[in-house]
């Protein structure tokens, strides 16, 4: 299952350089996840709901930049699971533009329910179901 | 050299689990850097300027999660250069919330020039009295 | 002329309240804007290069929220050039949800030239080719 | 009672023209209305706790610009209760660079609580001791 969402670069997501502030990519990349969710038939909030988590926190995050994307230009973000860890699973984003990539990056995310109320969150293995959501047998 | 910036999390960035959302770390990354600039006598405008670079562009970044930050925490963010490579160097940024480690991230930058008409950066040597600026001999 | 724009509020427009973070709406206002000028065949970057100025830049910026918008739902932003003032124009936004209005706003922008070296910026007259854009004869 | 608060404008904070990209002005308003709770002895989080609401959301929002704002720039944020009206209360804003107002804004806010399923949010009374938080007899 792939998530493919194509957008414009707008004026506001750029820097002072005239190319993407970086961590807007982030910002995509959450907003690809979500849209992953939702291709998959749930969301952050169905989840949190369901399983009594906060939702899908963000464990490890990391992104490689090859080339810049400029105001106006049409990008495309490919979102989908990469794997599935023992406790965690791994979300890839991939950026093109013009056909070409330009950034990827991961989300390594786990399902994250409240502490003891120390404000920690607590890891949860993540649900079977919602595995099975992304690999069906 | 090191950057010491403590601030609050404000409502405007925590996301609907009540926490911070994620992209917003790598804002302050950047902006860490941005004061770890100045803090050096330099910035990023003086540098495009000196250098004829569109600035110092990211190549590679990432961030691990070890802790939430909630709206009305403060948190303090550290920020130094870690090394200096070949043709990039890495800041390094670490974040914490009453003394204790919560975030720990990096960003590895190079100084990028316009390309040759096709949109793309190309990467520049890292001057070497930018180096100085916080490697003295 | 009208600019029309759908799309999905996601997880990190919201704030923790779970409806979106009312700047994000200011935010979207602009990339209407944005849309709207490449819509009559030009763009911020175009206008700054043909007329010497900075881009367009506010005066004046304005919205009124009549119901919320949450994580997950589709809303839809309405651009158009509501009026031409003396040295200013003024561009309309609409938001719906579900065909119902949740916001209006405006922005009353100018077309800014750097000033005499004091930082200020100096109000161009808007060209009369920027008018006729919209406003054909 | 006036929250002041002084802070640098960053390099992310900045468009493409190097001047404030405006949307950032409204959050820091939010951020400055936020402060000024604290200021007070409550925050948006104990008002959602002690009143069932959920928080004080915008019914009108406002913000003249009159000059801009640069990357490393000091600017300073002053925050202040301007009036109390029959369901609503207003901030008003005001933006400081070296001592000269560059931006002027408003939020007009109310408290709102869940509405009857429809998602709509209802507009609940400002509290008698809210009110006396800002304007003690």
């Amino acid at each position: 299952m792939e998530q493919r969402w194509t957008f414009i670069v707008e004026w506001g997501d750029c820097d002072a350089a005239g190319i993407v502030f970086y961590p807007n990519y982030y910002r995509w990349f959450d907003a690809g996840f979500q849209k992953l969710l939702r291709l998959a038939g749930t969301s952050q909030r169905e989840l949190a709901g369901r399983y009594g988590v906060v939702g899908t926190g963000l464990v490890d995050t990391g992104a490689r930049f090859k080339g810049p994307a400029a105001c106006g230009d049409e990008i495309e973000l490919t979102t989908r699971i990469a794997r599935f860890e023992a406790a965690t699973f791994t979300a890839s984003h991939t950026v093109t533009k013009a056909g070409r990539v330009i950034v990827e990056g991961f989300e390594k995310r786990a399902f994250l329910a409240p502490g003891d109320g120390d404000g920690r969150l607590r890891v949860l293995p993540v649900p079977a179901d919602f595995r099975a959501l992304f690999m069906p047998v």
